[in-house]
């Protein structure tokens, strides 16, 4: 039998040959910035948010290859965020995952257009999905193009101004305070980090013709992973060690940054991140489906030392 | 009977209540992205896209609401396009219109975000027109949303890589080669500047219910139209008086910018502008329905001296 890791390896492996698929191929006048996007997607990572996609779909049963546009299109999505956060005029980080970030090897001006071009090159791989070049429309049935739409809808919601962009801006805002409260906090975590993570599942089970009642829950038990996530990443900023986590512990209070911890306690934050797992697990176990690996994955994501 | 000028500015101030009822509300912890958003947008402008799109959808008979939010999603996409290539790390403009454009306001980190704020918000827009929280989806028809997939995915195919971005990349590395050829001038002047045209137009014609021939010989209109307007550009530069430009003529000589008239020669250029124009005007002439405003706007567009 597969050890979780081999299992993990595996369906990382796989994700990685659907988002190959969609990738642009690298020729014409405009070869720079398709070069940028590419190099910026393969930069690799754990592909979490396609994985949960993936998973949750096949949960609620789905078996079919409309998944897989809308997998590629969230990866790209995650990765021209963090694009355009490396950006000077953002973190300014010229490393990522051990290689230079966009703008250090294209410029600054193509860390800009790409990021752009990943964006909306996510909605076009989505519409892909969509049979729009067939000769039989009589084929078609509204259900699955409006399973289509919405499922566009949720990501585009979820990446936007009322998802991953809020909270970007409310996380830069919350730089510049002296205080911030534990309601702005949560909006943060929410938006900065869950709402994707709430993308990409809600993506999966809408795709496999969940109903509404289970794709609210799916939201629910989405937004559990992401804010316990971000919790323990606050907790471990103060109780990792240096050599786990490859970079300064304390950080956050030696900057002054005010964090889940900070706002709550050491202790609370622990029983909240429990809390928020324990139910996210429930959530999972309500449904019929097999949700073996995903509980596992989740664990292994919230329950961590670095 | 109104003058063309009138009726012009009768349409524009009609448009801008359109785009309006589509900006979102300033309000929550993301609000300055907000702000940012709605600045962008509403410093004024021509609104040519989404005029171009309504005029080419009324004629083709359309009559319904549903292109409203692409009429807003379209003007979206332009000025997300404006306020990245006025950033310091692109054209580093600090002035359009008048008016400080929107990172000198908002901070760079804000101008960068507020641009992929539209743009995303365009996607959820054009996503407003689609019946998706109906009770009755047994009422929809399969035509009717793939008539919406089919603009959407116009709009997103010629905002991207294989449009306006393919072309701003294309501008970008002509800048900094010595000789450019023409083909490569042209893929520049159809992608950066045709392409949102044909988007505007093409959209108009799908969500009307045109044909696709009609689509097609739309698609080559507005092809001329983008083009012939981007060839007069270069013509003003070396004819136009300082006064009616508001800036230098003669400034892309001085910068050794090679442009269709320095490649092709003034005659050949005016003649193409000619050219390209009379087609335009042609093609709409073969549609059964009323072409009269639309031809004005364009002769308007094309044989300016500013």
């Amino acid at each position: 039998m597969m050890s979780f890791q081999e299992e993990l390896n595996a369906k990382v492996a796989q994700i990685e040959q659907v988002i190959g698929k969609f990738l642009p191929p690298e020729e014409g006048y405009q070869k720079v910035v398709l070069e940028a996007m590419n190099y910026s997607v393969l930069a690799g990572g754990k592909r979490l948010r396609p994985m949960l996609m993936k998973e949750t779909y096949e949960l609620f049963g789905g078996m079919g290859k409309e998944i897989e546009p809308f997998m590629a299109a969230i990866e790209m999505i995650h990765t021209y965020s963090l694009v355009h956060d490396d950006l000077p005029a953002m973190d300014d980080d010229e490393y990522r995952r051990g290689r230079k970030t966009t703008h250090v090897v294209y410029g600054e001006a193509f860390g800009i257009l790409a990021g752009d071009a990943l964006l909306n090159f996510a909605f076009e791989t989505m519409l892909k999905a969509v049979p729009i070049h067939t000769d039989e429309p009589e084929h078609l049935r509204v259900e699955q193009l409006l399973g289509l739409a919405k499922a566009m809808e949720v990501m585009a919601r979820k990446a936007g101004i009322y998802g991953m962009i809020g909270g970007q801006t409310a996380d830069i805002e919350a730089e510049k305070m002296s205080e911030i409260s534990k309601e702005q906090l949560l909006f943060i975590h929410e938006n900065k980090t869950a709402a994707l993570i709430q993308a990409a599942m809600m993506t999966g089970a809408i795709l496999a013709g969940a109903g509404v009642g289970e794709v609210e829950r799916i939201e629910k038990c989405a937004y559990n992973i992401g804010v316990a996530f971000q919790i323990q990443d606050d907790i471990l900023d103060i109780t990792g060690t240096m050599e786990d986590l490859g970079k300064p512990i304390g950080s956050d209070e030696k900057n002054g940054k005010q964090t889940y911890v900070t706002l709550n306690g050491l202790e609370n934050s622990k029983l909240q991140v429990e809390k928020l797992s324990r139910e996210a697990v429930e959530i999972l176990e309500s449904f019929a489906g097999d949700s073996g690996f995903l509980k596992k994955l989740i664990v292994s994501l919230i329950d961590r030392n670095k």
